[in-house]
């Protein structure tokens, strides 16, 4: 029997996730609904929040209210907690399973990081982030007065440190060294090392690649120098997207096991994030 | 309260299982017992077996029975599966929980490409071990006629394909080019580049280092080219018993949630093999 899913908001994420439905053979598309749609009729075992951040709270309340599981990459990192805290108790009410914070920076990252931890307990976790773009520092860019758009490359200087790469295009009269200060100056960029750069046009430069580079170097034991690496360079939105089915299988096994209730991709086993028989999986995979 | 765990079995892996334990402050421990000891009175919450890998399951069983939950690093990669099925009914029965396979491949590596499958589900996953010793190659190659001593060295030529350096200390009076032709022959060796290297002591050229390089390049919904790396180096037991240890968490918590039964470490939640408090993890890890 397929997993019956929704998909709520079709921006880039919404239809990354349609993309990866369409390619997984225990899935059902049930439906894709825009984020100002209403809600009421939706029938699915799980819903796909692809809304922006900041709405995904309301949308996983009222979704998991009425016994849908829900699956989000909500992505503030240091409110990830209270998150969980507020959507555990109305997941457990209403018999639902909600997993949050799944994309691959919170999400498959912090699996990897959870796993070298275990492994290598005292050390440093580092977390290079990049080349991609950041939509924080990108949306916070697009706010200055005189931009016309914008786009905050993410560039990985080791050891967790960062430099933006800012590229700007100009609204027509403004001008380009008051932009910079401004811009220089804004909390977002006032910490790291920025570059500003003027360019005709913004949309020339897109692209939706990123990429990771994790490092830890550790003690196991009384053994020091345990030396562990994690690297990717991915499609941004094409990973997001296939994380959150993932996590989607994992939420409607968790929920047929009555444990109910609101988790982080840490909590859960990752087994239960891939289709097919367990046997297979283990032999192969093991 | 602190876990009481205890140790079975003191070659490499025991003594690192011991020196995690000791550096662990969620655990106790409560003895350490040859191979060959009795067991009847042991009293801990969890056993660590550090036994050679062919009695893991007789020991597995034993300690089971008597409700003790078990770890071990069974590491005979096409007999996991059905060393699962025979513990599964014991643990059940008998309310306790096995970790199986709990090394770093199986074990570690398992979770990892356990992930990357689930994110990146069309693929290929090539593990490249080493450098380091391979224990089933030094075996055989000791077990050639005219050998004193062996150490078979892997080396990773990437794409999952392997050379076998292998530095042997001949016994009195035996004749290189026919040990050499004796090992080329045996079935451990016939299929991959061996290179076969006389030297005065192997005793020299001990090293418990091990390294992974594991790739894995597939394609996550429709967007192909989706790159991930996860490479190691490290002490070989020094990793394995704190492995051991971090399972140990995690069978003690499962039993506690009355999950009985035998799991790898696909099945198992990450955070389950971290100690401290569920906030704290998921705000520094998430």
């Amino acid at each position: 029997m397929k997993t019956r899913i929704a998909i709520i908001g079709y921006g880039n994420i919404g239809k990354a996730v349609e993309q990866a439905v369409l390619a997984a053979e225990d899935m059902q598309l049930v439906g894709i609904y825009h984020h100002n749609d209403n809600l009421d009729n939706i029938d699915a075992d799980v819903a796909a929040l692809c809304t922006p951040t900041r709405e995904v709270p309301a949308f996983a309340e009222k979704l998991l209210k009425r016994g849908i599981c829900t699956v989000d990459s909500f992505d503030i990192h240091g409110q990830i907690y209270d998150l969980r805290k507020q959507l555990t108790p109305i997941a457990k009410e209403h018999q639902a399973v909600s997993v949050i914070a799944a994309g691959w920076d919170p999400g498959s990252d912090s699996m990897v990081r959870a796993l070298l931890t275990a492994i290598a307990p005292k050390g440093i976790t580092y977390t290079n982030f990049g080349p991609g773009r950041s939509m924080g520092h990108t949306v916070a860019a697009k706010a200055i007065p005189g931009v016309k758009n914008a786009l905050s490359m993410t560039i990985p200087l080791g050891t967790g440190i960062h430099r933006r790469m800012v590229y700007i295009e100009l609204e027509d009269g403004a001008d380009f060294a008051t932009v910079e200060k401004l811009l220089l100056a804004d909390d977002y960029f006032a910490h790291d090392e920025t570059h500003v750069i003027p360019v005709p046009s913004v949309d020339a430069l897109n692209n939706v690649a990123h990429g990771v580079h994790l490092v830890r170097d550790g003690v196991s034991g009384e053994t020091h120098n345990q030396r562990f690496e994690f690297n990717m360079t991915i499609n941004n939105p094409a990973l997001t997207g296939q994380v959150l089915v993932a996590v989607a299988r994992a939420a409607v096994r968790m929920k047929a096991e009555q444990r109910f209730g609101t988790f982080t991709m840490i909590e859960i086993p990752p087994i239960y994030m891939l289709p097919g028989d367990e046997e297979t999986l283990i032999r192969s995979l093991v």
